[in-house]
């Protein structure tokens, strides 16, 4: 027993969303059907246009529409400083920290040689370019703290020793707000180790 | 801060589904655009084809593509009793249980005059001219067991009642598997109060 053949296929595509089930997939395509075509619609148009016009950028392989993506045009911003993170959202999330305003470099994944994830796939030779060609000071390692982000970091710092710039990773640690009692072995870990004396 | 003007609106129209945030919306953006353009591209267009083709079918009310949907049109079916449903998935839930044999008649929603839906937004005069005119013998009413559920029955109890027909409601008790301990009172007023003769 199933619904009509295109329905069926609304099911069935919408499991490519990630978190969505066959469950999920058929509460929202009937949800879309009965109540909310022109929110449907618009879905549909977005996705099309999306998939033809978002592309990456040239410099920083962020998403983007445009050749140069605004934060790589940005003439504001600190040419020293390059942070390379995993993902777009990693870069968002750092912007809204409002804590850093130099440039990005987003790998798009990471080294992953399970998934035939290896340096050409993530851009590290177009970073390696980036970093030789720009006069940049600094590149901030800014992956995530897990087993496969951690050997992207190290990786990328073996990669840029030979060149003339300081390597750094951001600090693991206790977050702000945490209470220690409630944080994991790993993290107090890092936290003792990477402890600083107070300026006085 | 925000992505680039089509990401943000492919994340804003993925809010249109039931259940999705603006974080679970900006993931799936991000997971499509980046390792999923395809499924992407299958999901617009299940979308736009399924808004165009899919209809209700004349006779039930149910989501089809045709005139008169695979259910209505199924000669082998039981024409003397109408089981009257809220949703296309409801209906599933049935036709999956396999034992009901009959017609059915989807009232794509319920009675909820706060939100101006009344009987002619969920074709009970579509319902009374069907019973009316068809061989009907039996209306079982299987509307949730829900504060507008079971208005929606009574309402259309009470339509019916001049109408040479059997009307019934679907029994609520115990679930199959249910133990009293964890079963709501309500239920359990339910249960005893439609408690049957044990056959010797």
């Amino acid at each position: 027993m199933s619904f009509s053949p295109l329905v069926d296929e609304l099911i069935e595509s919408l499991r490519c969303l990630p978190g969505v089930g066959h469950k999920s997939a058929q509460r929202m395509a009937l949800q879309l059907l009965e109540r909310d075509r022109d929110g449907a619609m618009r879905l549909s148009n977005a996705l099309s246009d999306s998939i033809v016009g978002v592309g990456r950028c040239a410099k920083c392989q962020n998403l983007t529409e445009v050749e140069v993506c605004k934060l790589c045009s940005d003439e504001r911003r600190n040419n020293g400083q390059l942070c390379v993170v995993e993902t777009p959202s990693d870069l968002l999330a750092l912007e809204l920290s409002h804590t850093f305003g130099g440039r990005y470099f987003v790998l798009m994944g990471h080294l992953s040689p399970i998934d035939g994830i290896g340096p050409e796939e993530i851009g590290l030779d177009k970073l390696m370019r980036l970093v030789s060609e720009a006069s940049i000071k600094e590149v901030i390692l800014a992956t995530n703290s897990t087993i496969e982000g951690d050997a992207t970091a190290f990786y990328i710092a073996d990669l840029l020793e030979e060149q003339d710039v300081l390597v750094t990773r951001i600090a693991h640690g206790i977050p702000v707000g945490g209470q220690l009692g409630y944080v994991d072995g790993g993290t107090l870990g890092h936290a003792l180790t990477g402890r600083k004396p107070i300026d006085g």
